[in-house]
C-alpha cells in the first residue's frame, strides 16, 4: 500500500552536502570548546516531565513535546480530567516523559544528579538537538541543534573574558569576520530601574528598552509610560537613549546615570573589568561592544548578558548568546552554584556562511576516485587496487554494475568525482590503470604507486 | 522547590569520558564509511506516525514512542475510542508523530521522497539515535544509536563483497581482532524449506534452525516436528546439522542437499561468488564464515544475511548485522529498488572495547595544561600565554579563581591534567613560566616558545 511520504512540519531531512556543512560548523565549535578546556557530556533526548515542566514559563510548558505513555495509558488517566475532556489537565496522567526543550535545564539536572562525581569548577559543552512545538517559520524549526558551553562552580569574571575569546576563536576559525559580541549586565538594568524608581517594573522596562533599535525612542517611551513608568523616571533615562561612542566612554556615561545605585555600580565595575582584559588580550576578528539595551532572557541571567550579531552585511538575527546565572541548579536542590555560559545558533550560522560563501570546498568528503566496472574479472582487479587506495586514506569505490560506460561516466560527473579509473584486459595484463582527470580531461596510464600519487596530489 | 533529579528508565547520561569513547567509535566507523564512498544523511527524530506504524509488526507498533499532539489534543479525539477508553484505538487521533524506531524505514522514506534529487546507486550512511519502548535490561536501552550503511539501486553482489571488507576495515581500525563475519543467504533457507517440503513453514523452520547453537540438534528437531514439519523432511535435513569445515566444503555439502531447488542453487552461487572474491582480496583481521543457521530478520532480507560475532574471548551477542532486501522502498510506492546494508552495534562494541582494554589513551581530549591563578595581574599575564598555546592547538586553561594553591593543584590532579604552569611576580618580570610536569614532578622555568615545545612533546 503506497503512501506519499513526507516529514512532520518544522523538521528537516539533511542531504549529504548539508550534513557535511553542518558537521564543519559542529567540528569547528567542538574543537574550540576543547581547546578552551570544555568537556563533552550528553543527556537523554527525553527527560521525566517533572524535570522540564515549569522551567520555561507557561508558554514553554505548552511548547514542550510530550511523549504518550506506552501500553494501556488510559488506565491511569486522571478521572476528572478525562470526564471534563480537559487536555491540559489530563496530560500529566497519560504522559510521563517529554522531549528536551533546551540543553540548560538538562545540564542543571545532570550537575545535581552527578554532583559527587563532578570536579568543580565544571566546564562542560553539549551539542545535541532540542525540540519545540513552535509554529514553524523561516529559520525556526521544531527540531534544531543547540551548541552550549557552560562553567558551573565559579563566579570568577575571567570566565566572561574566556567566553568572549571563545566566540572570537570560533568565528575566526569559521572565517566569519566582523561579528559583534554585544555585552550587557543585568546589574546595569536593575540599577537603571532602581534609579528611575521602577525596580518593580524591571521586566516591563527592559522589554521596552530592548525594542529601541526596532521601534525608536518615542515608541519606547510610550510603551514605558503605558506600563506605568513615570514621566520623571523616563526623563532620567534620556542619556541612555543617546548612549554611544566607545566602550570606555559609555562606561563613563553610565557612571553618571547610576551613581546612586550600588547594584548599578557593581555592574559597571564588572563590565569595565571584562573590557580591560579583552583590550589587553585582543580579539582576532570580532569586536566587543557594550549594549545597555540588551536584555535577553533576563529572568534567568544575574550578571553578564551576551549576544552575537552577524556581520552588518548580512540580514540575520543573533547567531549566539548567553550570560551568567547565579542559581541555575537551585531548581533541583543544589544551591549557590554560579554558572555562566554561551550558545551558538547552528542554523543561523549555517545561513550566514552560505550567504557569504564561506564553506570551504573541502567540506564535502566526496569520493575521490570511481573505478569503472567492465565486468567481474576487471572489477576484482579494481577492488584490489581500491583496497590499497583506501589504506592510503583515499576515498575510492567501484561502480557496482557492469553498466554501459556512458552511464558510469555520467554517474561520476553527477557526483562531481574528480578521478575515474578504467581497467580493461590490457591494463590487467600490464598491471596498470588508466586514470582520467574528470576536470581537465587528461588521461594517464600509471602503475599503482603512481595512481596513489596522482590522486593524492 | 527542590526535586530529586533522575532520568527516565532505559536512558543514559554520558560523562566526558564516555562521550569521548563513544565518539572514538563513531569517528572510526564514519571515517571507514566515507573511505568506502558512503555519504551521510540525517532524518528527523520524529516521523509522521503513518510512516512508522505497521512497518515493524504488532510488537514494533507497541514499542514505538508516540508524541502527544500539542494544544487541545482531546478536541480531535476519536469519539468511540474515547467513550470506550480504548488506548490503542485512541492513539492515532491524539498523536500524529512518533520517534524513529530504526534508521531503515526513515531511509526508505527519504529515498522515495527525494528520489528525483538522488543519483543512484545511492550509498548512504546514517549515525543517529533511535528509541524503543522496550523493557530495559543489561545492554538494552530505550534510546540508543544505530550506525547504518546501505546502498540502494544496485543488485550487484560486489556490494556484499564491499560490506564484508567494510566490516573488516572498521574492526581492524578499532584494533578489535578476531571478529567473525557470518554470512548466509535467504535463498539457501528457502531452498532447504522447499527441499523438505516445508516452503509454507519457512519462518517456523528458520526460527527453529536459528536455535541450533543454543538448544542443540534434538530440541531443534522436536520444535520442527511440533510446527508440522514432517519426519521425512527432517531426515533430509540431517547433513545440515553436521555441516562444518571450510566455507568451500560447506558449499559442496549444500550443493548436494539443494540439488533439486533452483532458488537454493542460486543462493549457493551467490555465496560462492562472494567467498571467492573475499579469498582474493583478503581480510585484515576478521574471518568470513558460512553459517546456514543464520536467519535474522528473515521476513525482511531476500539475499545475503550478515551477522558479526565478537572475538570468542568475549561473551557478547552480535556486534553488527545486515543483509539484502529487494523491495524496501516498495512500502512507500517506489518499486524495484534493491538495497543492501549493514549496521554496527555501538553499545556492544563499546562494551567489547572496554572489556579488552582497546580504547586508546589519546581518546580523552583533556586539557593539557592548567595555569594556576595567583590573582588578577598574574591571571591576565597567563591568559596572554594561553591564547598563544591555543593557537598552537594546545588545550589550555586558567583556573578561574585565585583559590589556595593546594586546591588548584588538587584540581589538576583530579582531572589528570599532565602540566601545570605557575606564574608569580618573578615570572612576569622575566617573561617566563614555571612549568611543572604533574607525572614526573619535574619543574622547569621556560620562555613561551620553550613552554609550547615542552607541552607538545
Amino acid at each position: 500500500m503506497a503512501q506519499k511520504p513526507s516529514i512532520p512540519k518544522g523538521t528537516r531531512d539533511f542531504n549529504p552536502e548539508q550534513v557535511a556543512k553542518r558537521n564543519y560548523i559542529f567540528n569547528t565549535i567542538r574543537s574550540a570548546f576543547e581547546t578552551f578546556g570544555f568537556q563533552p557530556i550528553e543527556t537523554p533526548s527525553f527527560e521525566n516531565s517533572e524535570t522540564l515542566m515549569g522551567k520555561y514559563g507557561d508558554e514553554g510548558d505548552r511548547l514542550i513535546f510530550k511523549i504518550l505513555n506506552s501500553g494501556d495509558y488510559l488506565s491511569k488517566a486522571d478521572a476528572t480530567a478525562y470526564t471534563e475532556k480537559d487536555s491540559t489537565k489530563l496530560t500529566s496522567s497519560i504522559s510521563e516523559k517529554a522531549l528536551r526543550y533546551d540543553l540548560t535545564v538538562p545540564f542543571a539536572r545532570y550537575v545535581v544528579q552527578h554532583q559527587n562525581e563532578i570536579e568543580f569548577p565544571f566546564k562542560r559543552y553539549q551539542i545535541q538537538p532540542v525540540w519545540r512545538a513552535d509554529r514553524p517559520q523561516k529559520g525556526r524549526f521544531r527540531e534544531f541543534y543547540q551548541c552550549d558551553a557552560d562553567v558551573v562552580g565559579s563566579d570568577s569574571l575571567w570566565q566572561e573574558v574566556e567566553f568572549i575569546q571563545l566566540y572570537d576563536a570560533v568565528f575566526s576559525a569559521l572565517k566569519l569576520e566582523g561579528v559583534t559580541i554585544k555585552i550587557n549586565n543585568r546589574k546595569i538594568l536593575s540599577g537603571i530601574a532602581e534609579v528611575i524608581g521602577a525596580s518593580d517594573k524591571l521586566i516591563d522596562f527592559t522589554v521596552a528598552l530592548d525594542k529601541l533599535d526596532k521601534i525608536g525612542e518615542e515608541k519606547v517611551k510610550e510603551e514605558m509610560l503605558s506600563k506605568g513608568i513615570s514621566e520623571a523616571g523616563i526623563t532620567k533615562l534620556q542619556p541612555l537613549f543617546t548612549l554611544s561612542g566607545s566602550f570606555e566612554s559609555q562606561i563613563e556615561s553610565l557612571k553618571g546615570i547610576l551613581s546612586t545605585s550600588e547594584e548599578g555600580k557593581k555592574g559597571i565595575e564588572e563590565l569595565a573589568f571584562i573590557n580591560e582584559a579583552i583590550s589587553v588580550l585582543g580579539l582576532s576578528t570580532a569586536a566587543l561592544s557594550l549594549d545597555v539595551t540588551l536584555a535577553r532572557g533576563l529572568n534567568y541571567y544575574t550578571g553578564a548578558i551576551f549576544e552575537v550579531a552577524a556581520p552588518k552585511t548580512v540580514q540575520m538575527g543573533s547567531i549566539g548568546g548567553g550570560g551568567r546565572y547565579d542559581d541555575l541548579t537551585g531548581i533541583f536542590g543544589l544551591n549557590n552554584v554560579s554558572g555562566v555560559g554561551i550558545s551558538f545558533g547552528l542554523d543561523r550560522i549555517y545561513l550566514v556562511l552560505e550567504e557569504l560563501n564561506l564553506f570551504p570546498e573541502t567540506v564535502l568528503k566526496n569520493i575521490e576516485v570511481l573505478f569503472i566496472n567492465f565486468g567481474n574479472k576487471e572489477a576484482l582487479f579494481c577492488l584490489k587496487a581500491i583496497k590499497q587506495l583506501r589504506l592510503q586514506g583515499i576515498n575510492a569505490e567501484l561502480y557496482p554494475d557492469a553498466a554501459k560506460m556512458k552511464k558510469q561516466m555520467n554517474h561520476a560527473n553527477k557526483r562531481n568525482i574528480p578521478f575515474v579509473v578504467l581497467v580493461g584486459e590490457e591494463e590487467i595484463n600490464s598491471e596498470t590503470y588508466s586514470l582520467k582527470n574528470m576536470i581537465t580531461g587528461e588521461q594517464l596510464k600509471v602503475d599503482l604507486n603512481a595512481l596513489i600519487d596522482q590522486i593524492k596530489k
